[in-house]
């Protein structure tokens, strides 16, 4: 099953590029696993932890030789990575990324690579938690989730089978989206779900005296906020890198909340009913299909 | 510390009035419960689990000696119950109510019991699954959880006393509020993010084709949208109940949003960074403070 790689180079190894290369490990399916990253004390984190076997940089020598390379920084820093490596990529160097969007990313790669575009396979593994860091990577944190490819024209079927072949390894379903339909999809179910937390706990804590309704708060709001933990920073880019879409996706959900309004406002207590249960049956068919 | 219940009475013996029993049962913090509901087949339920030792009806010989009637039946037919319970009580018999809701539930008391009002304590616990029913039920349900009491001014200190007494007997933590002050509070906390949730599910999974983007939603969705699960039609009673309160909650919320819409349009990356920031803060501060 798994596509055996001689050389792995991670660039960014923190949870999500910590826990391929665990994953991969465990599996058997990677010999040899190169880090590289901004952070000298993170590598040697990753090195004491068993992720890495080395530590590299983005020249020939660490480059040259790899059968792939996982690029798993903040999207923002995607564009120079790449611009970075293309020049040192092997011949057969297949390269993907983790990025939550991919029309940004997918432009980044095509102004830094050139010619070499047909190397980089874009994808998004569907998995985190709130923690990062090397300390947080596991190799069980992709098993049973999606990953979303979105080749290019210009790969090629042996280059997207070896990046499949290696989430397949990591116990990862692997599923193919183009990139327009990849990012509208995830403004809906990820991006926007993630605006709308923080700015309901913005609106609960930011007004005078906030702590004390929050200090009523029980599971449903702390289940429904859980993602207003995640990283301001990375959420901050991905925002950014698909604000069209999530200002689509914004205006619609706004028009629903407008129809919740107007039925709160003339009282319309079985058009609220109908709705909370075509939603409930919508979840629960969602939940049983998922495994969830 | 447990005020020593001889006779309880539990008006609708679901997840709610269930729990309250066991949880005294199992501190020995009553002697005998009665249940009383609409259908039999749930009561025979809750003896068969020993949830309950008799069932009973709305009468002087289930009532008259009671200590404590617990009433948890959907917000709505408080007022029915009430009404039909209120010429039967001792003189010295407590009761209380686990609704969602106080502003109505009180308005609905002092309808129904007239000159007995001082007898009736408003309660509302903030526990709850999404589960409902006998078999749902479970002592610990309470354990560390608050429950919120509003008092009224007719209320004796030794009746909010009992109901306080039993409430921590089931390891609840018990705080007071004014009642329209718990209305205000839970619009923003509770009432909303039901509201969002349900609305959410609606937007992604009520487009044309919406099951094809709900099948790459993940974590973050099923936690955000957990709530959307609920009983739509507890739901549908708690929003119109309080759907004063609820419209002032979503227009502010509101405002948040439009906020939010006009830094993304404006693509200004730093202000979006900053109400992140402010928000995670925000709840992770809640987070500790709640022992969540």
């Amino acid at each position: 099953m798994a596509s055996m790689l001689r050389k792995l180079v991670v660039v960014g190894v923190g949870l999500i590029g910590g826990s391929f290369a665990l994953a991969l490990k465990a599996a058997g399916a990677v010999d040899h696993v190169v880090g590289v990253g901004r952070r000298a004390g993170t590598l040697e984190r990753a090195l004491e932890l068993g992720i890495i076997d080395a530590t590299g940089a983005l020249e020939a020598s660490t480059l040259s030789d790899a059968d792939l390379v996982l690029i798993s920084v903040p999207v923002a820093q995607t564009q120079a990575v790449l611009g970075a490596l293309a020049p040192h990529l092997g011949a057969t160097t297949v390269v993907t990324d983790a990025g939550s969007t991919k029309q940004d990313v997918v432009a980044a790669a095509r102004a830094a690579m050139g010619a070499r575009i047909g190397q980089f396979v874009p994808g998004h593994p569907i998995a985190g938690t709130e923690h990062s860091g090397p300390d947080a990577a596991f190799a069980e944190l992709f098993r049973g989730r999606n990953v979303v490819l979105t080749p290019l024209s210009e790969n090629s079927p042996a280059g997207v089978a070896r990046v499949r072949g290696a989430w397949e390894a990591c116990g990862a379903r692997v599923r193919e989206l183009g990139v327009a339909d990849h990012d509208e999809v995830f403004a809906a179910v990820s991006h926007l779900p993630h605006l709308l937390a923080y700015a309901l706990v913005e609106h609960v804590a930011g007004r005078s005296g906030g702590e004390g309704p929050m200090s009523f708060a029980a599971g449903g709001f702390r289940d429904f906020t859980r993602i207003a933990s995640s990283h301001p920073e990375m959420w901050r880019d991905i925002c950014m890198a698909n604000r069209g879409a999530l200002l689509r996706e914004l205006a619609g959900y706004g028009a629903v909340l407008d129809q919740v309004r107007d039925m709160l406002e003339r009282g319309d207590g079985a058009a609220l009913q109908t709705l909370f249960d075509k939603a409930r049956v919508a979840r629960n068919r969602w939940l049983e299909r998922s495994g969830g």
